[in-house]
């Protein structure tokens, strides 16, 4: 199972377009074949900042079948136009869940 | 409820001793007030990256009851020495799950 954190920068005053904007996006991943939990979470430091956490089942269901696909299209056309700079995304394994 | 994510890139050839301190350390983890979880994970695209998920009741029970407390310098003895860098600490909070 692979973390999908993806940070994204949106424009100063843009924070409620952008999240009812992933609010709908979600369910196209919630649609997407492989894609296992999506959350949305916001820095207490920098406001202007998200990140998505999102596990896919393979790296490759998220970066061979879901990016560049029409709903990686829906999803971006729903919150791109908030994106003050392109997401950084990485993908994670798990090393440890202690507790 | 806080997820603080804590960003670490260790010294290249130090990531097996970075991933048996992390362990241990853990349990210091496990023994501090208000901490609720606890996972490592690391970066598939720059595999010397880490991050740390950790969640917190509070913002407080992180920022100033654990950090700088004696089980935060025993913490970080046992990991400190891996460090490339200081960690980039962030804490966040939840905005949507989906599913």
């Amino acid at each position: 199972m692979i973390l999908e954190i993806a940070q994204i920068d949106v424009k100063a005053g843009s924070e409620a377009e952008f999240e009812a904007g992933i609010k709908q996006a979600a369910e196209i991943f919630r649609a997407a074949k492989g894609c296992v939990s999506f959350a949305v979470r916001r820095s207490v430091e920098k406001p202007q900042r998200y990140r998505l956490l999102i596990e896919w089942e393979t790296l490759e269901a998220h970066t061979k079948d879901f990016t560049g696909s029409q709903a990686w299209k829906d999803y971006r056309a729903l919150v791109s136009p908030c994106f003050e700079a392109p997401p950084s995304v990485e993908h994670t394994e798990l090393v440890l869940r202690a507790f």
